[in-house]
C-alpha cells in the first residue's frame, strides 16, 4: 500500500494543520545565549557558592547581581550593541563577570592574551576596535605600552590597581544590581572575539556567537559531568578561547569555580584540598607541573578529580602518573575557531582490560565529536570525502556545527580559505580508528618527509617523553642534503635531572622506533612557547635550518 | 569619562564589523534537532551497545541502519514531509526508532497512549491526521477496534505480530540502510504530536519542535547526569512526553537504553541486576512497585541507580524506601505541554544535615529551573508578577522558553489560553521558598475550601501516605451544607494489609493535621488512574459528590 498524493501538504494548497497557529511567541521561543545561564542559577541557586577568589566567596545572587552592575555601569559609559570590550586579566572574579555582563549589554567581550607583547596587544586593541579595556593589576605596566601605541584613548577600568585610573570596583557602584540587559537581538550575535594564539605568527579574530556559546557550554558541561556539586578550579587561561567556555559551562551546571591567580603546583595542591575540587582543565603542561610538583606542596586529598587536557596529547607517562595522584584525565582536542574542545576521547568499554601503556596510548587519542557538534571527520582535503575508518589512511579533522567559529573579524579571506568548504578544516592530519576514534598525526606543517617517508613528529616525541630525564620533546624537519628532511629534536629536561648525552638520546630512541625515524640531530635548552603554552615550532623549524 | 557617541554603530552609517562577513554557512550553523544525537552516536560509538530488548542487542551501528531504513521505507510508501506517522507501542525497540526515523524524514510522530479506549484512539488518529500507524502486537486488538470508527483506512505496520498485515521489519527490508533523510527545513519545524492524558476529560494535542526536543534532551542529559556509560531501564512509558525527551537524551549522551515491556517489579529488579542499570525514570506509582515488591523476585545489586520521578510529588515514606534499597531518588516537575520535565529538585549543600524526614520532604518539592528552561516562577496569575520567595504566598507555576510546546494543534483557543499570557500557565498552585526551590500546593482545582479556609489536597494525602496499609491516597472537596466543601479521602491499600476502619484512619490523620483538615469521608477502594498512571480526580470529585 502507497499512500500517494493525499496528505497534509497540496491538498488543494491547504497550509499543513503543524504550520497553522503554532507560532513563536514570547512563551515558547527565546534566544539561545549563556547569558540566561546566570539568570537561571541566580534563581535556582541564590544562596549557593558561584565564585571563589581566596578568602572571597560570591553567591549566586552576588554574582548575577555584580554582573548586572558592571552591564548597565558600562552602558553608562556609553558601550553599547556590538561595541567591544577588552579585557587583560589573570583567572580572577571580574573575568567571569565580564563573560556574563559585557554579553547581557550585547556588546562584544575580547579576552586578551596576557602573555603577549605590547606591540601585538596594541595591534588587537586596534583591530578589534575595542572602546574599553579592563586591566588586571599585574597587566597593568603591560597595558600602559600597549597604549603608546594606540590612535586614541580608550576607556581603562583597573582591577585591584587603586593607582589605575578608573576602579572596577567603582565602576561596579555606579551600576544598577537590578538591571535587565538588552541582551542579543537574535542569538546570531557576536559575543566574543578571540585572537588565535598562532603558531603561525599570523593571528586572526575568531567571532563567536550567543548561539554557538550556550550549545558549547552545554555540551562541555554534559560530556565533563558537570553538576551543581562540582567545583572547578581555574588552571587554564580564561582567556584563551572563552576558557573552554567554562566560566559558562560551570554557571550552567550551578558549580562553583575556584579562581587562580598564579598556575603553580602549590597553589594547585591547596585548591584542590581546601576547596574540594572535582574538576580541572589545562594544557599538557599543567598535568606535567602537578605531576613533577616538589613533594613539599603536595597536600593529599580524598576526592577524584577530573582533569581535561587538550592543546597537545598528554604523553602516556603523564597519563599514567596523574592516575596515581588520584586524577582522571580526559583529552580534549579543538581549537580557538570551534569555542575550544570539539571531540573528546570518550574511554571504549574494553579499555579497562588493557594493559595500562596501551590504555594510555588510547587515550592520548582526540577522540569523537561533543554531542553538540553536528560532524568530527577525518576528510581527505582534495575531495572533503571521509577517509576509510582504518586507523591508517591520514586526512585532515573537519569541523561542522553550529560551534564553529562565525568567522574571523574583517578578514574575508581568512574566513573563506577556512570555512569556505563547508567545514571548519583545522591543518590537523589524522586518522579515524573502526571505533570511531580520531588520532591526529601531526600537524599538516608538522610531518616531515625523509627519503620519501612520512615520519610522524608526534610518534617520535612520545617515544622522547618517555626518557626519565625528558621533560618536553619537539621534533621539526631539518634540511638534510641526502634525505630531503630528516628529524631534529628540541628537549627541555626536568629540573635536577642529570644531563643525557645525544648519543644517549639517540641510542634510547633506536630501542623504540624505526630506524629511519630517529633524530640526527639533539639539541638541549628550554622550548619556545606561545603564550597558551604551545611549543612554536615555526620557532624550532628556523632553529634547525640554521644548524 | 563616557565614550558619548563613538564605536561600532552609527558612525556615518557603517555596518558594524561584527556583522559583515560573518554570515552563516555550512560549517558553523545546522539546525538543532535530536536527530544529529543519533548521528553522531554512530558517527563515535558504532559498536556501543544502544538497545538491549531482552536477548538482543543493537549497537549504535545497527540502530542508525534501522532508523534510516525505516524513514526510508516510509518515505517509500509515500510519507512525506510533516505527514504524522502515529505509534501505538510499549517500550520496543521500534519505539526509540520512531523518535528517530520520522523526525528525520521530516514527518510528525503521535506517540498513543496504550491505556485509552478505542474510541479515544480514533478521535486522535483522525484529528492528528495520521497517515500511517505502527501498531505493537499487544494492543493490535485496541487498534482494530479504533479503525472502525475511522472515515478511510490508513498504512498499517505491525510490530512482532506476523498475522498483523504489512510486518515492521518487512518495511524496515525496503529501506536503505544509508538514506540521508532530509530533516526539518528549520529547527522550528513540528517533531512530535502528544495528546494530554486529560484529567479533565478535555484532551489537547501538544506540537513539539525539533529545536524544543534538542534542547530538552541536553538539558535532561546534563540534569540527570547522563553519559556514555548509562544503562537507563524504561520504566516510564514512551508515549508519555516522547518519554520525557530520554529515547533522544540517552542517545545523546551515547548510552544503552532497556526496553521493558511490562512494567512490573520482577522484570525491573532482573533488568537492574542483569543489564546494570544505572538511571531510571518513572511515575510515584513506579517506585512504589520496587519499594512494595514481594521478596521472592528482589534481586540484590551492587550500583547506585539513579531514579527520576514525576507527575505527583514522591511521598516521603516512599523516598526513604528507595533509598534504603540502594536508589538516588530526584524529583522532576512538568507537563506534556513543556516536552517532560521543566524543574528538577536539586539537594541543598545543608540538606545532607538534615533529619530523613525533613529531608524527604525538601526532596519532594519541585524544584528548580532544568538549565535550559528561560524561567520557572511562581506567579500571580492575575498580574504575572513572581510571588515573594517567602514559601508562603502562593501564585501558579509559570514556564517559558524554547522546552515550551508550540501550541496545540488546530485548537488556537487552547493554545491562546494557555500561552497567550507569554508564560505557560500550568494550572499548579504553588510557593517559592527563599532557596529558589519551587513547592507545588495544588492543581487549582484540587484545593478544598472549607469555613473560608483553604485546604491543600496534597498536605492531607502526604499524612495518609504514612499510614501503614495505605499504599495511595487522594483527597478531593466533597459538597457540605455547613462548610461549602469539606476533605473526602479515597484509599487504596497495601496488598494483604489488614483493613483499618474509617475511624481508625480519621484518629490517624487527627494526629498530624489541623482539625479542620481532618477527611470527613474515607472511602477504601482501588483508584481510577489516567493511562500514565496520574490518579483522576474528576472522577473522585464526582463519586465524592454523590456521596
Amino acid at each position: 500500500m502507497s499512500l500517494g498524493g493525499r496528505g497534509n501538504r497540496g491538498e488543494g494548497g491547504r497550509a499543513s494543520p503543524f504550520e497553522t497557529g503554532l507560532d513563536r511567541s514570547a512563551a515558547n521561543h527565546v534566544a539561545l545565549t549563556p547569558v540566561s545561564f546566570l539568570a537561571r542559577a541566580a534563581d535556582a541557586f541564590a544562596d549557593r557558592i558561584a565564585v571563589i577568589d581566596g578568602d572571597r566567596r560570591l553567591t549566586y545572587r552576588d554574582l548575577d547581581a555584580r554582573c548586572r552592575r558592571l552591564a548597565s555601569a558600562l552602558r553608562g559609559r556609553g558601550v553599547g550593541r556590538l561595541d567591544t570590550v577588552a579585557i587583560l586579566a589573570g583567572n580572577v572574579p571580574a573575568m567571569i563577570e565580564a563573560h556574563f555582563a559585557v554579553p547581557m549589554l550585547g556588546a562584544v567581550l575580547n579576552p586578551l592574551n596576557t602573555r603577549l607583547d605590547a606591540a601585538t596587544l596594541a595591534a588587537s586593541l586596534a583591530h578589534g576596535e575595542a572602546r574599553a579595556l579592563i586591566v588586571d593589576a599585574p597587566f597593568r605596566a603591560l597595558a600602559e605600552e600597549a597604549f603608546e601605541a594606540l590612535p586614541e584613548p580608550i576607556l581603562v577600568i583597573a582591577v585591584d590597581d587603586p593607582g589605575g585610573g578608573l576602579a572596577y570596583e567603582d565602576l561596579l557602584a555606579e551600576g544598577d544590581p537590578d538591571f535587565a540587559g538588552p541582551g542579543p537581538d537574535d542569538e546570531w550575535q557576536s559575543l566574543c572575539l578571540l585572537y588565535t594564539s598562532g603558531t603561525t605568527g599570523d593571528p586572526k579574530g575568531a567571532v563567536y556567537s550567543h548561539r554557538g556559546a550556550y550549545l558549547q557550554a552545554l555540551g562541555n558541561a554534559l560530556a565533563f559531568g558537570l553538576s551543581a556539586d562540582s567545583v572547578y578550579l581555574w588552571t587554564l587561561p580564561m582567556f584563551h578561547c572563552s576558557g573552554w567556555s567554562y566560566p559558562w559551562a560551570v554557571v550552567a551546571a550551578g558549580g562553583t569555580q575556584v579562581c587562580l591567580r598564579k598556575v603553580e603546583p602549590a597553589a594547585i595542591y591547596r585548591a584542590i584540598a581546601e576547596q574540594g575540587v572535582t574538576h580541572l582543565c589545562g594544557a599538557p603542561i599543567v598535568l606535567s607541573m602537578i605531576v613533577d610538583a616538589p613533594d613539599a606542596v603536595r597536600v593529599p586529598f580524598p576526592q577524584r578529580v577530573r582533569c581535561a587536557t587538550g592543546g597537545a596529547a598528554p604523553p602516556s607517562t603523564v597519563i599514567a602518573a596523574m592516575e596515581a595522584l588520584g586524577f582522571a584525565v580526559t583529552h580534549l582536542y579543538g581549537a580557538t575557531e570551534s569555542y575550544g574542545p570539539a571531540t573528546i576521547c570518550v574511554p571504549g568499554p574494553d579499555w579497562d582490560a588493557l594493559a595500562p601503556a596501551e590504555r594510555h596510548g588510547r587515550m592520548a587519542r582526540q577522540g569523537v565529536a561533543l554531542p553538540t557538534v553536528a560532524a568530527a571527520r577525518v576528510v581527505d582535503p582534495a575531495t572533503l570525502a571521509p577517509v576509510p575508518r582504518d586507523g591508517a589512511t591520514v586526512g585532515e579533522i573537519g569541523l561542522r556545527g553550529n560551534t564553529v567559529m562565525k568567522g574571523y573579524l574583517k578578514n574575508p579571506e581568512a574566513t573563506a580559505a577556512t570555512l569556505g568548504a563547508g567545514w571548519y578544516l583545522s591543518g590537523d592530519l589524522a586518522v579515524q580508528h573502526p571505533d570511531g576514534q580520531i588520532e591526529i598525526k601531526d600537524r599538516a606543517k608538522d610531518i616531515i618527509i625523509s627519503g620519501g617517508e612520512n615520519i610522524s613528529s608526534l610518534e617520535i616525541e612520545e617515544v622522547l617523553t618517555r626518557h626519565p630525564a625528558v621533560m618536553l620533546a619537539a621534533v621539526v624537519a631539518q634540511p638534510d642534503a641526502t634525505w630531503g628532511e630528516s628529524p631534529c629534536a628540541f628537549l627541555e629536561l626536568k629540573a635536577g635531572a642529570p644531563q643525557p648525552s645525544e648519543a644517549d638520546v639517540v641510542a634510547f630512541c633506536r630501542a623504540g622506533l624505526a630506524r629511519f625515524k630517529v633524530p640526527k640531530r639533539i639539541v638541549f635548552g628550554p622550548l619556545p612557547k606561545t603564550a597558551t603554552g604551545k611549543i612554536q615550532k615555526f620557532v624550532l623549524r628556523e632553529q634547525a635550518r640554521a644548524l
